[in-house]
């Protein structure tokens, strides 16, 4: 083949800035989707205020007729199945908080032109589906396998490659008890958005590992080279650093911006007297909040916890400010279990990846 | 009071802009959110794929226990009515097409900053509700009645105003049959981020008449000059014309984009053969779409229109594309029973409404 790339496949277009979005970065921002921060309140999100990241298409189906999972490669009986094959398997259903491993970026300078974040790529569901790991053990997974491949029906560009979205697990990781093939979002079947029919939930780690409309998994004798897995999604400095794979979410915190905001600077003007700030805050890898602390100018005092509601599923937090008349500014940051806390500023990555950076919200009190 | 406006008061942080896009409207673009064009595909949006404009915050309400409809001023009885007393009336659903009357501003230039709406801000829902002339009519609506004012619960900052949003109708626009108090979209009590527990839903109009958690009817006797009735949703030539009031939907199509897309430019690749090009199209004030015309590289042909659903829903519309190799633009237009369509350019508004061009869609072929 000798002509030349047309521009679907240059992944020159993109690129590092220190200034202001590009028309792309706003297209992207308009079609994916962020929770309000109003809707921390809620102990599970409701329909759509869920955090959506969408790399391509969202593919049409108008019911699960047609559809089936697909389980081959190095596998000793491969599988076929349908929806209702999948749903006689026993079933779980577990709490999870899922945040995108962009989550942050538009804040990191110079940042990568991308899906252009601040801080509202997260949500809480509950999600049901059938343990991964009771259906790889009737599939019969291979010892030798490497990894296993995990296929949505979604396809398109990224960095000039064309490819069905793709990510893989190893057998280790993709044996852990918590893994589901879920069908179900907070009691009703997927929305369209979110997978349907099916999908992975990988409780813990980062959104990329819960592929969306699986319908194919694929054991494979070596490592996965597919672009999701080692083209991006890794931690990096810069272009030619080789980097390391993203996995569990680092810890965050959030709150509800308090008062009232400018409908178009969304700064925020707050009544004085006693306020009750409200936040949730998450880990990864089912790690448990230790701490959450709010700072007003920059001092900080620990906050109060909500009982846990699931080892994957944020915490409730609150924190009564006695807020007096004057401009302020607001923080909060959680502490893990390990002990692993955010950062005062955020960390630059190439792709803008893993920016938990604190949250701050200035605020006129009057 | 001598002291200077504070930072949230001053409406001077927004304006005009031939540049790239600011971190606000960004921040707007993460926040609202628009219908993904794949899903043209569903006669009814999905939840979570209908468009969301939000002023300020969404209002928390656990319940609607707490939460009454009050009409009160120039009425023979004032009431006020708890949702289980709403219900007791007649209800009826109606299918409407909803479109905010800043869609496609992102488009203009010059271009107001405000939420960048490229052409994704739209969606199609079933609501429930009670007539509002019915409620009207048991209110009393006195003779000399000037306008009816509808006040959602939600509060901020527009133009340096801080308000409730608040829009009017007249008593006459008002006592139209299809205007809904409307506490149910697709069978199912309304989202929180689409008004709950009530919301006005005023077909053939923009969004901005369908008031989100409405709690308020005051009827009064002059005009009302609210910010979001006088300050805004006017067409305007410049900062000093007085413009003239939006109301109804100008005619638009949509079409889903063919083939597969780079996942940051969203330019498409489609494989050649035949191609069947799917859309939506719909108008304002109730008026069937008439015709629907799809250019392909200029050369413009008739779309087979779908079965009308309903005379405030949007109309299918198919068109068979022999795809060839090579560059191609696609361009879809619709025209009402009143003979209106779209222009091909996108006209000047200083706010950025109402720019109902043609879509237009860069495609490669291979």
């Amino acid at each position: 083949m000798s002509r030349d790339p047309h521009p679907i496949l240059n992944p020159e277009t993109r690129g590092l800035t220190e200034g202001p979005f590009s028309r792309e970065e706003v297209r992207l921002a308009n079609r994916n989707s962020g929770l309000l921060l109003e809707a921390l309140r809620y102990d599970l999100t409701p329909f759509g205020l869920h955090y959506l990241l969408i790399h391509f298409d969202v593919p049409y189906a108008s019911s699960a007729d047609g559809w089936t999972l697909e389980i081959s490669g190095m596998v000793e009986n491969p599988l076929r199945l349908k929806l209702d094959d999948l749903k006689r398997y026993p079933q779980r259903t577990l709490r999870v908080t899922l945040e995108c491993a962009g989550n942050g970026r538009a804040a990191i300078a110079p940042r990568a032109q991308s899906q252009p974040w601040h801080l509202e790529a997260v949500g809480t569901a509950e999600w049901t589906g059938t343990p991964l790991k009771t259906v790889l053990e009737q599939a019969g997974v291979n010892a030798y396998a490497r990894d296993l491949v995990f296929y949505g029906k979604d396809r398109g560009f990224s960095g000039g490659i064309e490819h069905h979205y793709g990510r893989s697990l190893t057998p280790e990781q993709a044996s852990a008890e918590d893994v589901l093939l879920a069908w179900a979002m907070n009691g009703a079947p997927l929305l369209p958005q979110h997978g349907f029919p099916l999908r992975l939930i990988v409780p813990g780690w980062y959104g990329m590992a819960s592929v969306k409309w699986l319908d194919r998994i694929e054991v494979i004798d070596g490592p996965f080279d597919g672009f999701q897995q080692t083209g991006t999604y890794l931690y990096r400095k810069g272009e030619h650093d080789p980097g390391v794979p993203i996995t569990m979410m680092r810890p965050r915190s959030l709150m509800i911006p308090p008062g009232i905001p400018d409908a178009y600077s969304r700064r925020r003007l707050v009544e004085c007297g006693e306020i009750e700030l409200f936040g949730r805050a998450w880990s990864g890898a089912g790690l448990p909040i230790k701490s959450v602390e709010v700072a007003v100018d920059g001092h900080w005092q620990l906050a109060r916890l909500e009982p846990e509601a699931g080892q994957y599923a944020w915490r409730g937090w609150r924190f009564t400010w006695e807020a007096r008349p004057g401009e302020h500014e607001l923080m909060c940051r959680a502490r893990d279990a390990c002990g692993e806390t955010q950062p005062l500023e955020q960390r630059f990555d190439y792709e803008g990846f893993g920016n938990n950076a604190v949250q701050r919200i200035d605020v006129t009190v009057r």
